[in-house]
């Protein structure tokens, strides 16, 4: 089922969805016969609220699969990750709330260092504080490079953003970082004809920053690597007919929403319930609400179980705000999972909750991965979300007579 | 999901995984209401290993579609079975054992009897008793053509397998096999340009054999059919990056490993225990273990439920010696289904466990057709069981960042 399949059905409708992402949200038990992270939670008002929805579990990318934040998103937005992919040099971009339009190149940047040879001696610069970083990465901004606008931002220790902006570049180009020490930095190189004139100016930027880094030791030298263009997304407003809006407070959340044609609503503030206050202040001026929480999977990377139970319960308090919005459509789901007892991302499939008024309830009243396992919408690919949660919003016309 | 995707994830690990599979396990009631022979078995080892793991029931080929054992082991091994078809003729040549490499044209034989007009009035021969059939195929052997090997491996009765071994042989040929009495067999024709030395070769091959066999009524002329070579598959140590070992008993299975680039071990017997034996012998050689049970599928092809249910539960009493070896994520499933009530293959889904310590458990400390069916695995393709092993191996990289 395509776009284009989908978009013949959309029919208008006065109608809100709101998806609330909790980051990371799956989670495993931390021994033998216990319980998960959301399994342990206290959600009362989640466990209401699933009695009367549908659950499932969602598969962001694919069985197996563990999903960066990128395809996470994208294809709980509604979107084939591995057809729309996202790289890495413009997640890099993206996640430092740069606003990457169609004609940046972007890539990952290191500051490195070299020695008296031009050899690669530390490919980190012995991990740079993040101050140094910053007054380098001012200095490589004043770089001057004909044709080009080029911005340089620091991310953190060693590493920045840099982003190229012309009309006619092109991402097929080889990396600078030869992934090892006592060797010299590459080139870049067009890997396909049309990429010659980004090749250039890539280089001649990287020729600049060597000199004006010369005397910077240990930071004397920049690798640059996963070069990429944002890919061109089909539209919210175009393929769902929804204005959209995200509320998120990280770069890289705001940055694949608005890739994807949502409007990103400024957060007057940075906690959780800064966020919900945005929803609620902005609530008749849109149809669909992407509302981001990013601490559950902050402390599924750190190990932190019980924190992870924390935000997770926080989040549930919380919910008695957005359901006085009396939304028409909810979605409570992650993006991936993020189990404490891992520390990282994983392939485990993603609890998930739809709520409306028309869905058929599953009268499970309890919102947990083993809850969820025995829900009626099964075990699912996270694209397909969308277009459930647009039926049950009314919005979806029938398909032949 | 294609192979390609998955390969650039692919990261390697000091981790095992082991692969049982009992051949047709998925079974049926023997009467309403009652229990299928996995569900009859008393098995407190299994369930108890249920309890740790995610079940679900696999589908092979797909809804509906009967298994053959060739395109069951493809999918449990990974691999789709429509895209990957192993022919007619190269199983029969597999099952014996044969070492099919691919310069070979393999076919399946049979001796048959033609009257004085050269008629064909049985086209089994009375099947012929396997030993007669065994002293004509060294008959048979014992013809020349030029340019090419010739291999003739009796199968049982009047069955045999054919092989054909000269470079630049294509498999698109017709059958000799007219399918009906009372008219001449037919001889082979190219189907596409590129057959016709195939042909050629193997019509002398049947001219030949017509003379040698004339006087041996009432097997006094061969048919054959299902002309094909062996696919090239990708290999388990570029597409997943195991050393992996097969431990099976019977020629398919270890034909069909081999084929997928397992390293086929000898059993040094032919009980359950042995092969449990050569498991343990191997541990420290190899990244991934298959073990094939043969002896399910045979009881559930003869009717015999309280046969499979015996060794089921004879396996079942092996599984102790497998998990004394710790390995990482163990698989129970089966190829297919072979329900006794049926006496054939079937078309039911497959019960199917997957432990891991980092699995997220169903907490369903049974293993049966109908514990499976309540599994958050779900009801899935059977090839899809390996990325999420190899994911519970620690084997695969995150996806985008």
């Amino acid at each position: 089922m395509d776009f284009k399949f989908l978009q013949e059905l959309i029919a208008p409708a006065q109608t809100k969805i709101v998806m609330l992402i909790m980051d990371g949200l799956g989670g495993l038990p931390l021994e033998p016969g216990g319980k998960t992270e959301l399994e342990t939670a206290r959600t009362p008002h989640l466990d209401a609220l699933a009695a009367q929805s549908a659950l499932g579990l969602t598969i962001p990318v694919g069985l197996g699969i563990t999903a960066g934040s990128g395809p996470g998103h994208l294809a709980i937005f509604g979107y084939d990750p591995i057809e729309y992919e996202i790289g890495r040099g413009a997640l890099e971009a993206l996640g430092v709330d740069f606003e990457l339009g169609p004609d940046d190149l972007a890539a990952r940047g290191n500051f490195c260092t070299l020695d008296t040879n031009g050899l690669l001696n530390d490919r980190r610069a012995g991990r740079l504080p993040t101050e140094m970083s910053r007054e380098l990465a001012a200095l490589l901004r004043t770089i001057r490079v004909e044709e080009a606008e080029i911005f340089v931002e620091p991310v953190k220790e060693h590493r920045f953003a840099f982003v190229l902006r012309a009309p006619g570049l092109d991402a097929a180009l080889t990396e600078t970082d030869p992934l090892k020490v006592g060797v010299s930095p590459l080139k870049v190189n067009a890997i396909q004809p049309g990429a010659e004139k980004a090749a250039c100016l890539v280089n001649r930027f990287i020729e600049q920053a060597g000199k004006l880094l010369a005397g910077k030791h240990p930071a004397n030298m920049i690798l640059l690597r996963g070069f990429a263009k944002l890919p061109i997304m089909p539209q919210y407003a175009d393929i769902f007919g929804l204005r959209a809006a995200a509320i998120a407070i990280n770069g890289m959340y705001r940055g694949v929403a608005r890739l994807v044609g949502m409007q990103v609503l400024d957060v007057g503030g940075d906690t959780l319930a800064d966020e919900f206050t945005t929803l609620e202040e902005h609530w008749n001026d849109f149809d669909f609400f992407y509302l981001h929480v990013k601490k559950t999977d902050t402390c599924g990377e750190n190990g932190d179980f019980a924190g992870k139970v924390r935000v997770i319960e926080e989040v549930h308090g919380l919910l008695p705000r957005l359901l006085a919005l009396r939304p028409d459509v909810v979605i409570v789901s992650g993006d991936h999972s993020s189990p404490a007892v891992l520390k990282s991302h994983s392939w485990h499939p993603v609890p998930t909750l739809l709520y409306s008024k028309v869905v058929r309830p599953d009268r499970i009243a309890e919102f947990g991965e083993r809850a969820c396992a025995r829900g009626s919408l099964g075990i699912l690919p996270a694209k397909h979300i969308m277009p459930i949660a647009l039926a049950n919003a009314g919005r979806l016309a029938k398909y032949g007579a």
